[in-house]
């Protein structure tokens, strides 16, 4: 009621309670949501893009090639590959590893990926575990493996690799 | 110099864009700084607290207590220990395999974990790597773990373990 006596007045502080309040909830909106909506946005387009990665590397291996089956790494030094009581850390080195112990298709055998399951821990980090199968001329190895993703700039990629075997069969 | 001519609307609004800028600071201040700094600070904590867990684990083990030893892991019946080709699902069903596994002290043998690494995944998502090793009367079986653990409101917790043991000597 005061503010009737200075009509140019109570326009002005209308209009900057109305700027305020808009910043007010452009901010909240732009911090606080933006990242709750992103995380469940990336949640179920995560688990899409990392079953495609392993998609990818299963069909790479069966067809003999190591280095396209290796695209599911990222590309740094910190990666690494852990078995038994070993690791192989680094991109290259854990390429190596695998050429070393898979020289040929024969070796290699057929690969298939079971009981996926995928949870992320957050925006650009993601748990994957499931079971491994090779199907060879003499022999079936297979065991499970926990792998760690980081979404990359390129994309989701594995940072850590635990794989292990089933005791082979005597 | 418009502005001259009202000095009082001049002093309101000069005393709204000082409140306007506060307020947007503190937002910025609220959400985005925030979360940043939450971070950082939690990512020495969580290091602190995982290693002190594994400590605890570690003595609760030495001293033959399973189920103190138990403590490092969520009681959730999501909680998941895989090894070989095998998975056990859930905080009881791991409890009960270390209970078959290791009936007695002298199965238990002294536990020490070497090589430990913590790297936070996110806020409240953590990886720690090692090795373990069991030194017993007649064997000393030995390998590497990849630990998931989520900082729930008890604490750190394993919710997923990946252990491998290196093939036994012959």
């Amino acid at each position: 009621m005061e503010m009737r006596r200075f009509p140019a007045l109570n326009t002005f502080m209308k209009a900057h309670l109305v700027t305020g309040t808009a910043i007010a909830i452009g901010l909240v909106a732009l911090f606080l949501p933006g990242k709750t909506f992103a995380r469940v946005a990336n949640s179920g387009n995560a688990e899409h893009a990392i079953r495609d990665l392993l998609r990818q590397q299963v069909e790479a291996w069966n067809q003999g090639d190591i280095d396209a089956f290796m695209n599911g790494y990222a590309r740094s030094d910190k990666t690494a590959f852990v078995s038994g009581d070993d690791i192989h850390r680094g991109w290259n080195v854990v390429l190596q590893r695998y050429k070393t112990r898979y020289p040929d298709k024969t070796r290699m055998g057929k690969l298939t990926f079971r009981d996926l399951e995928i949870h992320t821990l957050s925006p650009d980090a993601a748990i994957a575990t499931g079971r491994w199968h090779l199907q060879r001329a003499k022999d079936t190895p297979h065991g499970r493996f926990t792998l760690i993703l980081r979404h990359l700039p390129e994309g989701w990629r594995i940072v850590h690799d635990h794989t292990s075997s089933a005791e082979p069969q005597k």
